[in-house]
């Protein structure tokens, strides 16, 4: 079976290439994170995000706890082939852990991170079992 | 001198941090490149995007060559605090070395990487040095 197309990326020294995940509706990014080639097919093969856990070092079906899938509408390589884009619709209108909408809440003013973006729904509600 | 705001960081190994770069007027995702702390500093000093440029080991200031400057008009942290987002200006329309507006310019389609944004600019009536 031919692979080219995982083939004409540039994986990095640990197999993984950096994805930016924007949201198709709102064009809003809303994460960013991590593959290898396995969490690439499943990716493409279900329509659903399945990234690489650097923290876990494990895949990571996005919503497997949360229900917060990711619905796959395209998938984008850029010039050197080191970097995705993945545009998705978002289950349930939130991306981040912390239970917001996009993970990047936290905007630079006077040289503070402050947080910019509410919480929509708390993650104990979130996630009922341990981990996210 | 209190640097909090860059301690907060979770720089990588190699000291970097991945930068995803959107388009203030258009939303639109324009590339992927990567911070160290000076590059940062001289981002939010300039009010214009300075990246780290892995291949050639140092400090990059976009537009340099090109005149494709980009004006910082926000800067965003993530919830690990180990991605940042830049939404910038970018002048002349052309973020990537192609001559493109965008470097994500690929798209899967049938397992296959395609072509799908045009060239704006020859990239050799861009450089008229070498280099990018």
């Amino acid at each position: 079976m031919t692979e080219q197309w995982l083939d004409e990326i540039k994986w990095d020294g640990n197999g993984l290439i950096p994805v930016i995940v924007a949201e198709a509706s709102t064009a809003k990014i809303l994460m960013f994170a991590w593959m290898n080639r396995e969490a690439l097919i499943l990716t493409v093969d279900t329509g659903q995000a399945v990234y690489w856990s650097r923290s876990r070092a494990k895949l990571w079906h996005k919503g497997e706890q949360s229900g917060h899938i990711q619905y796959v509408k395209e998938i984008r390589l850029d010039c050197d082939a080191d970097a995705i884009l993945l545009v998705v619709e978002q289950q349930g209108g939130i991306a981040c852990h912390t239970g917001r909408h996009s993970c990047f809440f936290r905007k630079l003013q006077d040289k503070q991170w402050r947080i910019i973006e509410p919480v929509i729904k708390d993650p104990s509600e979130i996630y009922h079992n341990s981990g996210h």
